[in-house]
Order: C-alpha cells, then structure tokens, then sequence
C-alpha cells in the first residue's frame, strides 16, 4: 500500500512470498506430483520410467526440504512454528524421506514415509486445515460412548470366546480375535454365517447375536442422535438466539426510559401543583 | 385479461399452447411411451412386435424433433432457450436420436442415447426439475469433505497395494484397484474375506481395516450431519426468525413513538409552565 | 355422572360396554391368541392340538363376527362406520375367513386371511392406529424422489439390461430382472460379485456401479435429509413460535393503549391550555 | 470446612473415605485388572499363569465384597442403598462370584458371573452410569414402534412360513425361524440368496421381499426421525425459548408499570383540572 518499496527488509520478501498465492500453488501442485508418483510406483513400469521416477522422487524430498526450511525463516515466531502440530508432522514426514534406504525393510519404511507425504496437501489447503480441526474437536464428545461400545463388545467377547470357542477357534478362539468377530457382526458381514454355525452347537445362541445387534444399534444410534443435537445447540441457533436477546434488550431499555421520562413529567406537574 | 381476443398474434398462440396442460401431458405422455419401448426391447419379442417398436420408435423421435422445435419457436428469447441448461440436454438427446445408425457401435450409441430420453422426464416436470436443481446445490458443500475422502482413500490404497500385492493382485495390484478395493471394504461388502485373507501374512493387517473403517464412517458421519445442519440453518427458522425480527422492530418502532410523544408532552408542559 | 341411571337406553348401554376397557381388552387378548394360533400352525404339530386348534379358529372367527356387528349396533352414525377404512377393512378379514374352504387354494387363501387378523390388533389398539396414520401422512411428502429413484434404476436398468445380458442372463437379462439387481446393489448385497463379473468382458463398467452407488446414496440421504427438516418445520418449532408471537402481540397491544392514553392526556392538557 | 476436626465420627471417616478420588480409582483399576483377567482367560495358558490367575481370580473378589460391605457401612440409608438398582446389581454380581464351583456347570455360571464384573465399570463411573440412565430413557418413546415393528415381522413370518416352508425347511420351518430369516433380510445379508432360492418355485416372490424391506426401512426411518424429534423438542430450545419468554415478560410487566404511572397522571392532572 506505502508507495515506498525501498526499506523493505528481506525478512518482509520471504514472508510476502511465503503468502503469496503463486507460492501456495506450485507447493500444492508438488504435493499432487508426489501423489501422482507413489501411485504410480504401485503400477509395473518398464524400468526407464521407473528410474526417472525415483529422480522426480528425490527431487521432491529436496524441494520439500527447502520449502520447509523456507516457512521456517519465513516464520517471525521460531518457537511457535516448532510447538504447531502441522509444521512438526511436515517436517517429520520430509526428513523421514532423507533417511538412506539400505535393507529392504528401511524400503518399506521409506515408502511409507513418502505415502504421508500426501497428507501434506491437508496441513497446506486451509480449508482441509480447517475440517480436520473441526472433525478432532467432535472426538471428546464421543469418548464416553466409546468406552461404553468398549465394553459391551468386551463382555460379548469374553462370552462368546467361553462358549463359542469349539465351535470355531478362528472367530472365537480368544477375547481378541472375538472381538473382531463381534465387529464383523456389528457391519452384519456375513454375520449369519457365524450365528448358524454356533447355533447347530448352542441352539439358543441367535438371542446372543440378537442383543448384541440391538445393543450396539441402539447406542450407536442415540449417539448420532446426540452428537447431531450437541452440534445443534451449539451452533446453529445460537446466532439468532443472540440477536433476538439483543434486540429484547433494546426494548427493555427503551422502556425504562419511557417510565424514567414519565416520573421526571409526573414529578414536574406534581412541583408545580405544590409550587402554586 | 383483454376482452378482445382478435389482436393475438400467432406467437401469442403458439405460448397458449406450449404452457397449456395438455401439451404438457401429451410430452409427458410420449416420453413414458418412450421409456416403455426401450424397456420393451430388453425382452426378447416375436419379430412383428419388434418391427413395430421400431416404427413407434422413428415417430416418437419425430414427434420430439417437432415438440423442441416448437418450444424453440415459442419462447419469446431465443438466445436464453439455447443457454438453458435443460433445453441444450434436450436438443442433444434428440439430435442425438436422428444420426443414422450402420455399424454396431454407433447402434448401441443410438440405443443409449434413446435411454436418455427418460431423462427428459425431468426436465419436463417442473417439480423433478426443481428436485434437481435443489440436490445440484447441495453438491458444493460436500466439496472439500470428498476431497478429504479421497486423500484417505489413496493413503489407505498406496498402503494397501505396497504391502498387501503380494497377497492378491486382484485386488491389490494397483493404487487404482486397491481404492475400488477399499470402496467394498467401505460399504461393507464381503470386507471381511478381503481382511482374513491379507491377515494369513500380515497378522496385524486388522488394524488397516479397523482404522479405514472408522475413518471413514466417522468422516462420513460428520458430512452428514454437517449437511443437515448447513440445510437447517439456511431454510428451516428463517422465517420464524423474520417474522419475530419484524414483531419486535415493529415493537420498538412504536415505544420510539411513545417517547416522542411523551417529549411533546413535556415540552407542552413546561412551556406552559414557562410560558406563565 | 347423573344419579339416576334409569332412562339409559339400550343402544346407550351398547356404546358403554363397546367403549369399557374390559371389552377392548378381550378383544385384543382375542387377538393376540388368533396370531398365536397361526404361529402354532407353521409348527408340526400332534392330530390332537391341531384339532383343537381347528376348533378354536372357528371360535375365534365367530367371536370377531359377533364383535364386528355388535361394534356396528354401538355405532350412532352407521354410515360414517361403513366408511371407514379401518371398519372397512376389519369386516373384510372377519367376512373373508367365513367363506368355507374346499379346494386347496381356497384354503390358503382362507390361512392367509387368518394371517391379517393380525392387523386387527392395529386397528384396535388407538397408538397404533394414529403411528400407522402418522407414517401414512408421510408418503406423499416423498412422492417425487421416490419417482425420481425410479428414473435412476429404469435408465440404469436399461443401460444394464443393454449391456450385461450377454454377461449373466439371471441378473441384466431384461430391464425387470435387471432393476432387481440393482436393487441388490443399492442394499450393497454381494454387489462386487455382480461387478467383478462384468468387468472381465468389460474393464470399464465400475464406474457404472459406482456412479449408481453414489447417485442413489446421495439422492436417499438428501430425502432422508429433506424428510427430517420438512417434519421439523411442521411441528417442531411450531408451539413456541406461536407462544412467542402472541405474546409479542400482547406487548403490541399494550403499546397502543399506553399511546392511546398519551395521546388523551396530551388532548386534555392543551383543552385545559386552551380553555384558559 | 471447621477447623476442629476431633468430633468426626467413624461414620463420617466411613463416607469421606468412599468419596475420595483415591478409592474410586484403586475400585476402577481392580475392575479394569478383572476384566484383563477375565480377557485373559480365553487364552491359551501356561499353568502357572493360570494359578496365579485363579488367585488373583480370588482375590478381586474378595476385594469387591470389602468394597460392597464398606459402600454399605458408609451409606447413611440403609434402606436406600438396598432399592438402588446399581447397588443390587454389584451386590448379585460379587455374591454369585463367592458359589463354591463344583460341577461343570456352576464353573461356566460362575465364569459368566465373572465377565458381568466388567459392567460394574458402568456403576462406579458416574459419566456411564448417567449414559446409561439417559439411554434407558429412550426405550418406552420406542416402544410402539417396536410393536408395530414385532407385528410386520410376524405376519411375514406367518406368510414366509405358509408358503415358503417347502422350499427350504431351515429359514422357513416354523414362525420362529423365519422371523429370524426375516431379521437376517432386515440387515440385508445375504438376503438375495435367499430370494433367489424362493423365487424359483414362487417367481413373484420378490415382491414379498421388496415390500418388507421397504415397509420395515420405511418404519425404522420414520422411527430414527422421530426420536431425533422427541429429544430435540424436548431438551434443545427449551433453555432459549424460556429465556426469551422470560425477558418478554419482564417487558410486559414493565409495560404494565407504564400504564399505571400514566394513569396515575391523568388522574393527577384532572383532579387538578376538577380541584381548581
């Protein structure tokens, strides 16, 4: 805005250009390419392509290294930028990559490392930023429920694993492997596959699968219910609660004027009755 | 309105009958006749019946030609008829329709674009139209919640096709199978073959599944309810709000008044006073 | 409430008993016992009990014929009776299971009247019947998208039916078999056994599965969407909004008055200024 | 709160004890370590872990009748401890754990005994026993619904096992067994399958498996809508809605004050105009 571009200190340069949209995009496009490139590594290539495949890889690491380094100069508050949750896992998931790969299982490691580098798209586009934020903050209001489901699965396990156990030691053979069992039920996969099997064995345990569902429905069911009308009465009549206040308010206090101006007037006529 | 009815002029008639009820029932009635037949060639039929469909088939992409050119004729502003989404989906079809058909590729092409005829069903009946419209609006605001989808669907596919090819190339053998992989896992769809089948080699692969599945349900979960609260707090108490908004500035508007009275009244009052 | 009970006619006495609570418990205990009867008989049961069971439907059947014209004499207004549909529908069944049963498909017909007794228990229990009342008001409200779905699974129905029916003539062979398929998909059952089967001949058709999914899982949650909201909206805030507007109202009123009383002491002082 | 702390009682010594944080979370962790050992049971063990967990086993036991008898003792009504539904079940719970274990079926008793231990997380953690309590109360605003919902499913039944008992004796024997059947449609698994078997003997069976999934769909929406409904219009404006009606009739009242005091003046001022 001030005509005078001169005094500009480089510190102002980098930040200028760190905010630039220019800057965001072509950083946003590289995450893309670098999508784009642990995709196509999981196809067969003819082995040119995979070797200028692993060039732009490398590449990649470099730039993400320098961009890094960059929003870390470009940033005016060094201690806040290594407390934010995003910078630290960017710069994880970056020198992660810079690791030499020797034995296989490194390899693997390493591209793993280059997987997450695709997150990065959420930590750079603010409005991702922003949804995640969003989606964390409504885990909390979930956690005693979740604690609840744990339980229930957990007794269901442990009962399941007692009795169902000879019947077949894949689905129940442990209160671990019972427990995945039990969440293939509650997905209803295949789940009356598992209760005929049980049930040539234990002729009444359809009761057992029948109240799991219905427990597990029934929970999970008012949870939504709940997490629905708590985001509700945050949020959404809020806004308009207010103004309604605000404006009754307003009412309120012309009011009081009124009746403030009615005995300043009554007291008026009444001095001037007693003043004659 | 007008008593005298000789002045109306032939484009007048024309939009007398194009918005008359029983034009609209005619199209109406011809494209159901339409969805009929190309349901009715799906059977297998007797070659006279078949004959017949076809001769039904070249009158009624006759009678569209003629019912789009009329609409054209009758619509007062030519250049906005072409830029209305709806009409240009119309032209096309019909258009479509009337490209002579010898190879078989095009013979299916043909075919296919005399399916979408049924589509004209909506663009025909203003309430599917506006139906549309509606559920058209409502696709921005699940934007950046399918991008976040889709980010987890690739992590999850890169994972899933470097560690679990070796396991079953059908469904593992690329990024792209993987994520039509993940896509069943995610409607539930026999997961748990895919699952005990990755586990033989990868014990701990639940965990993949597990984490996917509540991932996605729960950023599904939240797009829902987001959803329903977005819709909510643009049409729902609106009105209501409005109308108590106006009750009460109503309200204020009248106790201002009642002020300024009671001002005049004091003034009248003291100038008499004053004025002794 | 009137002491003297002596001039209360006969068809005063009917209405009492009809209306008692113990009437209206025989008769639903009547007919929880018939429904327990048509579950015995799906049971292999002794000659003896089967017999006996025989018998008791016969009672059961002249117990409810009896009920019906006593119901019928109760009824001041006879016409009103015979136009509603619960009567209506009650003397059906009843009338229904009276026809003797000879031939074997008579008899079935007669066992599957017997299973609408059952519905009885709807039409007499006053919960149920304003819960079924209540469901029906909400068909209409979901009229066009349910025509707008039919729209989706005919032109994808036509498309499969097209396509796939040289691929598995059970599930596309024409556009009615093919529509059941789709339904199959929309219910997610075994859905990618019907997919992996057409993408061996052609590569591409997912997309046909996935496009469906998502059309019909978007249309279905925004009316779920849409339903919840047009119910909200109805009944919801309803109450309070009025409460609220009428007590704006009030305040309104009171407004007026305290003007119209300024006004009036404004006239009477300027008289009493003028009068001077 | 006083500073001379000699006269408390034993009794009060008893309560504070019990309402410490430090007994409720040495009472959580023994829970926590029974449900552990419980879990651990279902695996495969050497036989010294086994012992030591038989003690353990024990001890825990032990342990919760000390804590029942202390809760009791520090309970200042008796009476009311023993109504207390939480309270009856931990004393059930622990009690049955103390039958001696002899024969075959008293130790599964007594194992079973064991796993309902880990609910007793439920009455010690107060944020679950709320959950619970809220949870319960959603059941009774379920309750026709679900009668409606038994009644659809046993005329089906009725009629699935008429008619379809021939076709496979295992899903359509008795009434019984095919509600079950109809659950397993219910949840779509697999119900094709099941489809397909009756609609070779019976082709127009598919509308007998269409209609029940629609109507049991329908209800089961129309069910979710409603309690989403009741609870909303329960708790959620309420608070807003009684503070905006509040603060209109601290309006109203101070509008009334309004028309007193002018009253007041005119009576005021014409009794000066009449006293002149």
């Amino acid at each position: 805005m001030s005509p005078q571009p001169s005094p500009v200190t480089g510190f102002e340069q980098l930040r200028r250009i760190e905010s630039s949209r220019i800057f965001q995009s072509v950083v946003i496009g590289i995450i893309i390419l670098s999508a784009l490139t642990i995709g196509a590594k999981t196809y067969e290539l003819p082995s040119l392509v995979e070797g200028s495949l692993s060039v732009m890889d490398n590449a990649i690491t470099i730039f993400f290294l320098i961009e890094i380094l960059f929003r870390f100069a470009a940033c005016p508050n060094k201690k806040r930028f290594l407390m934010d949750g995003w910078n630290l896992f960017d710069t994880l998931v970056v020198v992660g990559s810079l690791v030499p790969l020797d034995n296989s299982d490194a390899v693997l490691l390493g591209r793993l490392l280059r997987v997450f580098r695709v997150l990065r798209l959420i930590s750079v586009v603010p409005e991702l930023r922003f949804l995640i934020n969003s989606l964390l903050k409504a885990i909390p209001r979930m956690g005693y429920i979740a604690l609840l489901m744990f339980i229930i699965f957990y007794i269901y396990a442990a009962m399941g694993s007692m009795f169902f156990a000879s019947v077949d030691e894949n689905l129940w053979g442990d209160v671990a492997i019972a427990m995945l069992t039990l969440f293939r039920v509650a997905t209803f996969e295949d789940w009356t596959d598992v209760m005929y099997a049980t049930m040539e064995q234990y002729p009444l345990s359809w009761i057992y699968y029948l109240t799991f569902i219905f427990l597990t429905a029934f929970v999970f069911l008012n949870m939504m219910i709940g997490a629905i009308l708590e985001v509700m009465s945050e949020e959404q009549n809020a806004k308009q609660a207010q103004q309604a206040h605000d404006e009754r308010d307003e009412i309120a206090r012309q009011l009081k004027a009124v009746q403030e101006q009615l005995q300043e007037l009554t007291k008026q006529i009444s001095e001037r009755s007693g003043g004659r």
